[in-house]
């Protein structure tokens, strides 16, 4: 087993534990943009979103529901992203799928990504592409 | 009815529709990241996962999954971030829940948050207010 977070879920590896239940696992990330930021990891190995079964995402789901409840009522934070790094081009490091939960603080200075309009045009030819409908 | 999602859930206002099913709605964000960056929202009103039922984020979750999908096979993206923000101290400036899915290219230039190390018992005192367990 290669797999850092599979380690981790095995208790070959040590983590500052937050929640566990039969299918998932929640803990500090060691290198926090925030502190209290939280990963929530399914305990079957899968890498990406698209390579894991709809019942092991709604179980991850209802975890990142109660690590939220928990950031809100314990951490009082004001608000808090959840975020997935889906593949190296996202960013993503560890190839076992995980959600970061980031709490925010209102005055951490975070910046969302840049956005801008689309050019004429441009909305019509993504669409053209991407819709399932 | 005063939520802007809600309208375009009822049709009231337009939008680039990606994919619809009885329970959700995905749309492109008029204002993307990158091309093809689509919000994916339930249909019935919620501003935030904590006040979201879980029958509902599985639903959507589903939906994310379905997006992620069509993103890789027909965007031919090598990846893609996953992003809630949650209440506005999160960036949340449409107080209807919904899911971002952005594209990335592999040479967008994007950074994620900066993390860092804990300091010295700063991880054990977090753990110590967010544990579920």
């Amino acid at each position: 087993m290669s797999c850092i977070f599979c380690k981790i879920i095995a208790g070959e590896l040590p983590c500052y534990k937050v929640y566990e239940d039969e299918f998932t696992l929640a803990f500090l990330d060691i290198n926090p943009v925030n502190p209290g930021h939280t990963l929530v990891v399914p305990k079957k190995h899968t890498a990406t979103i698209e390579e894991t079964d709809e019942e092991t995402l709604c179980r991850v789901i209802k975890t990142v529901k109660k690590i939220g409840l928990s950031l809100k009522k314990n951490f009082a934070v004001p608000g808090y992203n959840v975020q997935v790094n889906n593949d190296p081009a996202a960013g993503q490091l560890i190839p076992h799928l995980h959600f970061h939960l980031l709490p925010r603080t209102g005055s951490d200075g975070l910046k969302l990504w840049p956005q801008r309009k689309y050019q004429p045009g441009e909305a019509e030819a993504a669409l053209e592409k991407l819709k399932i409908i």
